[in-house]
Order: C-alpha cells, then structure tokens, then sequence
C-alpha cells in the first residue's frame, strides 16, 4: 500500500510573490517575516514580501534572525518574537534554515512547549499557516512536511515532521535564486538531486515518488554543465528551483536514507554547508549502494540515459573536487552518529559502521 | 505564473480501503455511502467500505440511488437523505456519477442552495468531508475539485468547480475495477487518456501538468494491446487506474478542451457513455488540430515515443470501431451546443462550428 499526499499549493513564475495578492489576502490580517540577515535582502524576495504585504494592507514584521543551522535557542527566540507579536501567519524567506525556523515559529506560537519538544511527536495544536518562498533550489523545504534543526542534546542535525508543516503556499520565483554565488548554487543542487536519488532508491520509494524524482534527477543531468561551469541562465535557474520542489515533494513521501545521516554528521561537527556535504559524499556513497543494488541503479541509469550508473559518480566528483582532514578517530565516531539516525533504515544497503566509515574516508585529503 | 495544487491524499493498493481504518476513524462518526444500484455492490467497494465503518465503529447509511450522468433531482435527492439522517461526511463509489453524486451531496448538506445553483461560483459553506472509491479507472473525479451533472437547463452535461470538494482522501484497489465489462473498461481508459490529452495540449498545460499527463499517456499506450485484447491482468488494472488518477490531476490544473465539449453533447442528445464519446470522437478531433500544432503534436510523439502522432488516431480508430446515426440537422445543433461550452477557450485551435461539425460527421455511419 502506497499513500501520497502534498497539499502545498505551489505557485510558480517570475514576480509570483506581487503577483499573488489575494493569496496573501485571504491568508491572515499580521505576518511574521522569518528570515535570516542576508539572503532575504540580496535575493530581493523580502522586498517583493513587504511590497505583497502593503499593497494589500496586511500587517507585518520582519524577524531576520535566523542562524545558519539554527539551534533550538535560535528558533525558540524567533518564535517568541511572534508570538509576543501577536502575528496569524508566518512567511518564510531564504534556504532551509529561514524556511524551517518558520515552520517551527509557526507551530511553537500556538503550542505552549519547548523546542525539544517538538522532536516527541506530540503537537496539539495547529501550526499557524506558512507561507514559503525559497531563495535557493536546494532544501525544497517549500514542500514538505520536515523541519531541521541543530540539536546540541542529540549532537547533530535532526528532522521532525508533522503534516500540519506542510507550507500553505509555496511561491517559487528563480530570480530570487540569482543572488547564489557559485558554492551556493552547486551546493544547493546537491542537495535536491540528493533528495531525489535517496527517494527513488530507498526502501520507502512509491510510484509518486519516482515519478517525481526521475522529472528533478533529468533537470539536474541537463543542467550539469551550466553548474560546472556556473553559466547560469534563468532558464537554468527557473528549471532548478522546479527541480529541487519536486524533490522535496519525493521526500516528503519518503524521507532520505543514509546520505543525508552522513552529510549531518559533516555539518554538524565540522561545519560543512549541508548540500556540500551530501555532494561531497555522493560518488562514494553511490558506489557501495551498488555493491547490493547493481540491477535498480542499471534501470536507473537506462531511465536517465546516462549508459552507466558511474557517470554520476563522476558528476559529483568534477562539482565537488574538493578534499578534506578528518581525524580518524573522528571518522569512527561520524559512523556511530550515523548509524542513530533514523533515515538509516530506509537505506537499500547493509552499511554497518565500517562501510560507513569507509565513505568518509572517501573524501579524506 | 503557474499553480499547481492537489491535497487529495491517495492511498494505492490491494485492500487499501481495510487497511485504512486510521483514516475512517478520524474523518467522522455517521457516514453517507453514496453509491449506484449496482457498481458499488459488484466490484465489491461497497462491502469493504462497510466493513471498514463496522470494524471502526462508525455508523454509516448506504444511499444507492445514483443515476448514470445524474440530474440535479437525482443530487438533490441523495443529499436530502444525507442531510436528514444529519451524516457528517460522505463516501463516494463508484466512476464519476458516483463520486460526482457524492460531492455535490457534500455540498448541499451544509448549503441551503438548490443544485442549479452551484453553477453561479458561491458555495458559502465548507461542504462535508469527502472520500472517494473510484471502482472504474477513468473518471479521475477521486482527484478533482469538479462534479460534472446533467443539467436540463442548460441542455447538456456540465460542471461546477470548488476547490473545497476535492476529496480529502482517494482510495485506489485495482481489485475493484476487475468488475467492469470490456465495454467499460475501453470507455473509461478512453476517458483517462483523453483528460491527459488535453491537459497537456490545453492553452492552460503548465509543467506540472506535463509531468502527470505524459505518465499517464505512456501507461495508457503501454496497455493498448491489453485494452484491444480485453487480456486485462492484475497489472494492467493497477496501471491504469494509477493513470486515471494522473489525469485527473491533470485536469485539476488544466481543465478539459473541445473534445469533452464534444462528447458531453452525444452523451446527453444520445445516451453514450462519456468515456465512449470521447473515444469515437478522438481520431478527428486530433486531425483537426494537427493542422495548426504540428510542433506541439510532433514533439509529444517524440516524447511518447511512437513515431508519429497519427498513431494515436489509429490506436484510438481500432479502439472504438463503431459509427452511429447521427441527423444532419442534430449534427449543427451539436456543434452549437459545443461552442457554448466554456473549456472552448481553452483549446489551441480556432474550432468554429463547421469544423466542428467535421469532427462529428467522422462517426456518423
């Protein structure tokens, strides 16, 4: 039995955010504007935000707090914020980190718990309604039901999810996407072709979600050039920004597998951005799936037109060259993070804690 | 700018309406099954509902009433038997006169309007909650926000919209449609096919759209050989009943074009199945605007991969054989009818009345 569901009305094209007024309209009377202290401002989406917002007489404010991987304290600040505020809706803008900051504002202004909290499964109340307009093609946090969070007591990133998350409106315009500098935008990449991949191939993948995550992987191979080289076209950035919303929508059916424990483990202890860390681990990764996997990644490379599995390996290898010191010791202990998290089980692949050290050894300088 | 949206949860698979008690339980207490003498009953929808209620402890009433393409006193009566037995929310099984019937019972039961009503955009009220159990695989209606009634008033088969009667859940057990003649089958897949279809050429297709049509149109090619054949197997069934529901999601974007305007006036003037009418008229229908969308159409046959775009005309000319009398004087009025149809807009070609006529005339005997 199969279930699908992604109730996100998702709005796309250029200056969608001014165009979309009645949307705003209809959605409350005083917004929370969650963002963090740049990329809402460069990307020119927070400007579009307030534009929305006073053409159509709706009260807001700005909280641009947001910390890159933002901990329980950070997003228990913003909340508070809002709350005080008084607001009825709350609007994210940025990468995932803004996005997910709102949709836990969203749920800590109207349930009277602390953040760790969120991680027990038992929210009462509703969430305020979300509205999300993501600067980056990557989280696809627009779509899903998932926030992610730093949590000092478990000693890592880690996801809750609860249906009622899931944005009410996405609005996805690729002209905010623009503002990336290249690591960002080859990063970010990553990181939806990640969710892509690690649905089509885990344990919980569904019809929906191959169909979607084969539609984001072919967007991602057509565009591979135009990252490499960054000659970023808006047609580039238009296709990945839809890309990366169809992977999110795979995720939210299946979750991820072990690829992003791996690449949580890398933020977390060593601040690696999250997309750049599953990019990194990617090739090697993908080579011990295939150890146990060799038939599903053959049809996945003939419905890719790609001839041969190994040439995404390869793609990875050229968009992430890049080497890193990690200790050994520390690389043991990376593996036993890992395999706590949850994400492990949906994983097509025996990884004990020596295979799993071994791809992280795999990137090792 | 475009918008996609579909919050109907699908839940796929054998026996998905037993093993959803969960769901049952939390969408209300007292149940309306709104079903039609026979359909419910043979392809065994009805007993699995029922039992789903008796094994979760919800009361439910079984209303049988609906007739094929139901008239506004048919609805009308359905929702006053649900009304007055103060139900809280309504089942749906059946093909599109069923789950239609449903909605619009949904509707009038927290709406004191009469059904001709529902055709002038103002549903003040949130209609009940909805679940749908499509038993042919055709309609899509489990995934739309429309109802399509026989409207006397207006002369023919038309239909209202509101994005509050898209079912809260869909429930797709192949196993149901095994019950359907050969007859049946073709008609419906014809239906499924053309929702695709013309969702994907409509002057409103957006990518979304794309994605969901041309799944559904390949599933529908792949099984042309068992439709021709009726050598329908378990995966056949599975497969297109996956596809109805792609196109229906599909026309929840996109809405239908000049073929379903078509085919509601044979329908209504002369009694043939919905699905049958879309069928006999395809092969024209796609002639005729091959004349002014070479490109799109040649494209599409690339991405279906089947040569040519004329194959479809005769995939479409084996499957339905059949030409029929039709009037001289009936055909202008048909054509009449047809251009009064509001999804006229909505198709890339300048049809007036005489090509109109054309494509009509290509069935008559």
């Amino acid at each position: 039995m199969e279930t699908y569901r992604m109730p996100t009305v998702v709005i796309m094209g250029r200056d969608c955010v001014i165009k979309s007024g009645g949307i705003f309209k209809k959605t409350g009377r005083k917004a929370a504007v969650v963002t963090g202290k740049t990329s809402g401002r460069l990307s020119g989406a927070l400007d579009d935000v307030i534009r929305a917002m006073k053409d159509n007489d709706i009260g807001y404010m700005v909280i641009d707090n947001v910390d890159n991987n933002p901990g329980l304290d950070n997003v228990r600040e913003t909340a508070d914020i809002a709350r005080k505020a008084g607001v009825d809706h709350i609007v994210g803008i940025g990468g995932g980190s803004a996005l997910d900051s709102a949709k836990t504002a969203a749920v800590l202004c109207t349930n009277d718990i602390t953040p760790i909290e969120l991680y027990d499964g038992n929210i009462v109340n509703d969430p305020l309604p979300i509205l999300a307009v993501p600067t980056t093609a990557g989280t696809g946090s627009e779509v899903t039901p998932y926030a992610i969070l730093t949590v000092k007591e478990k000693g890592t990133k880690a996801s809750y999810g609860d249906d009622r998350i899931f944005p009410k409106y996405a609005f996805l315009d690729y002209k905010y996407t623009g503002s990336m500098d290249r690591d960002v935008t080859v990063d970010t990449a990553a990181d939806s072709f990640s969710h892509a991949f690690e649905g089509y191939i885990s344990n919980r993948t569904t019809r929906m979600s191959r169909l979607f995550a084969l539609e984001s992987m072919k967007i991602f191979i057509d565009s591979f050039a135009a990252l490499r080289d960054f000659s970023m076209t808006e047609k580039v950035r238009e296709d990945l920004l839809y890309a990366s919303m169809l992977s999110g929508t795979v995720i939210s059916q299946t979750g991820t597998t072990a690829l992003h424990a791996m690449g949580y483990a890398l933020t977390y202890n060593m601040g690696i951005p999250h997309g750049r860390a599953n990019g990194l681990l990617f090739s090697a990764y993908i080579d011990e799936l295939d150890k146990e996997n060799k038939e599903m990644l053959r049809e996945l490379s003939v419905k890719l037109n790609i001839g041969d599995i190994s040439v995404l390996s390869d793609v990875f290898r050229v968009l992430f060259p890049e080497r890193i010191m990690i200790e050994s010791d520390k690389i043991r202990k990376f593996a036993e993070d890992t395999l706590k998290q949850k994400s492990m089980k949906y994983t097509p692949a025996k990884l004990d804690s020596e295979r799993i050290a071994g791809i992280f050894r795999s990137i090792v300088k």
